[in-house]
């Protein structure tokens, strides 16, 4: 057998607040053999994203948390190193769900084929990925975007948020971003042509976001919440929409925040405003994802989208720059390199 | 020309939270004459409906607010005094928004004609009416409730809860209200025939709801907000939906509630259960208005929707009327008869 180990990275505790190093712990298991119809695969990329966080918790929501001392959730760019699956063969590329983890065994039905002819194999968990077809999804089907019209996204040079704008752009819109740094901002107008990008550390951000929107806000995607929510609320167009993707900046609170409960005023400018928020998560347009793929494969072919990737080196350093993602020290989307792509 | 003074009620002042009788004036004023392509209309029934505290703040919305002196705003139903339009002549009765006094000239072009073969005309402000459209409107489009789910509506003896319940019922629905007294609970169930009602103002009424809705809530019709708003929340299913037509509990505050500010929990929600939540305003759906009184009517006469007028008697006796809606005190839509029905 192959003496390699496999390590695995497991939930050690629940985080209170921001997670620590200490609720992770990495252990080392023989690689497991494969049954019936599965695959053995070895991770090459694995994706950090901010949704992990939720599933650290022992909160059942539209997913079943992490159990204590269970591998942690993930998705990854795996290679087949041996199937018993006949729709896979050894050296093949696929997009699993396995985790934190160099080796797993999974059921063939739970794997898609990555054509690295198509782009770097990376992207299938970044810009062809998750990441992307969530911008896609929630934008497209929610937001609705239609020409001339302003749309506001939050965490702008992430992974979810540079394609929301970009797509926007596509779409004829005026796009406004927020970012948490000035390089971020300068980069985001650059070369993901927002129109506008925001340091949302800024103090007067809402002043400048008003001024920005001078036309109103027709949708705004929702990845963060807080500050940047109570910035757009007043600025919002009748009829405007907002996807309702995450809220990144809740993610580490252990209580909720003090007065004045502003409830009613998020629903007297629903009412009055008409606007629709709707929650979503990417697997409710699973059925979309042949047209996302190939849309959004022409879209990078045609030079109308670009991404970015922050890659980190090593399956170990994985808590770390998951902690770092809450805190939003990516910079871009954020790749774990677990083992050398074999395609480069 | 005829000595009869036309008796408005005007807006004096601004409420600061609960309107006072001295926030409205009584004057007399000559009856109008009606111009080209216009109208002379006499009330004979003045609706009186929450959003009316609304238009008494120096707040635009969707709507202009009444200006200090001006008539306060609302739907009759009158009879035609005189006409230089063509469409209508003496004698018709048609619902208009003349406000809160006895006569008024308005264009033709802002009438509709009431058929008093179809249901007693007072129901042209009722459930032949906005309020009815208001809750046809909103439940279809917005609540699309399924057979076998669960739909709560609070203020569910009111014009607009009471009507929601009965076609979610005829929709194949289970329906739980809320109302607030017992006598009011009583009534919605043996009349209405909902399969619970539910006392807002007990003190356990959460538990209560959450007995009552033992498969979750599926959609939401939100017309109060407030307690009745947080008793919900937890309780709503995968993909509800919240048609949001009214938060009459903070009509009258004067600031927002206390801590903790639970905007997050409420986004939370949104994000895991992928809810919708969606304002709107009868007007939205203009549209769809001969399908609503073709479908409804059929319904009154299937005896398949039933309804509650409160009447009250006299236009001076408005102001504290509407005072009383906002608390609660009324028992069905609330009416004033300001003068003599000419068709009972």
């Amino acid at each position: 057998m192959n003496a390699e180990p496999n390590r695995q990275i497991l939930l050690a505790a629940r985080p209170v607040g921001e997670p620590k190093p200490s609720d992770f712990d990495l252990v080392e298991k023989n690689i497991p053999t494969p049954g019936d119809e599965e695959v053995l695969c070895k991770t090459i990329y694995l994706s950090l994203d901010p949704y992990m966080r939720g599933r650290m918790n022992d909160t059942k929501t539209y997913a079943e948390p992490v159990a204590i001392g269970g591998v942690m959730e993930g998705g990854t760019v795996s290679r087949v190193v041996s199937s018993k699956n006949d729709a896979f063969r050894e050296g093949d590329i696929v997009v699993a769900r396995t985790g934190w983890q160099d080796y797993a065994v999974t059921p063939g039905s739970q794997l898609r084929k990555v054509d690295p002819g198509l782009a770097p194999i990376s992207t299938a968990i970044g810009v062809l990925g998750m990441p992307g077809m969530t911008a896609y999804t929630g934008l497209l089907n929610i937001g609705k975007p239609q020409p001339g019209e302003t749309v506001v996204v939050a965490a702008a040079s992430g992974a979810v948020g540079s394609i929301v704008g970009q797509i926007a752009k596509i779409k004829g819109c005026k796009v406004v971003g927020l970012a948490g740094s000035s390089e971020k901002c300068e980069y985001v107008k650059e070369k993901f042509g927002f129109d506008a990008c925001l340091n949302h550390r800024d103090a007067d951000v809402a002043a400048q976001l008003s001024k920005a929107c001078n036309n109103g806000i027709d949708v705004y995607f929702e990845n963060v919440g807080g500050a940047v929510w109570e910035a757009v609320l007043p600025l919002f167009n009748m009829f405007a929409r907002v996807p309702v993707c995450g809220l990144i900046s809740h993610y580490n609170a252990t209580s909720l925040p003090g007065a004045p409960n502003r409830v009613p005023e998020l629903m007297f400018k629903v009412l009055t405003h008409r606007l629709t928020l709707r929650g979503f998560i990417v697997r409710d347009y699973d059925d979309q994802q042949t047209e996302f793929l190939s849309e959004t494969a022409n879209w990078i072919k045609d030079d109308k989208i670009h991404y970015r990737e922050d890659f980190v080196d090593g399956l170990e350093i994985a808590p770390k720059a998951l902690i770092g993602l809450l805190k939003g020290n990516n910079f871009g989307k954020l790749i774990v390199r677990v083992s050398p792509d074999p395609t480069l």
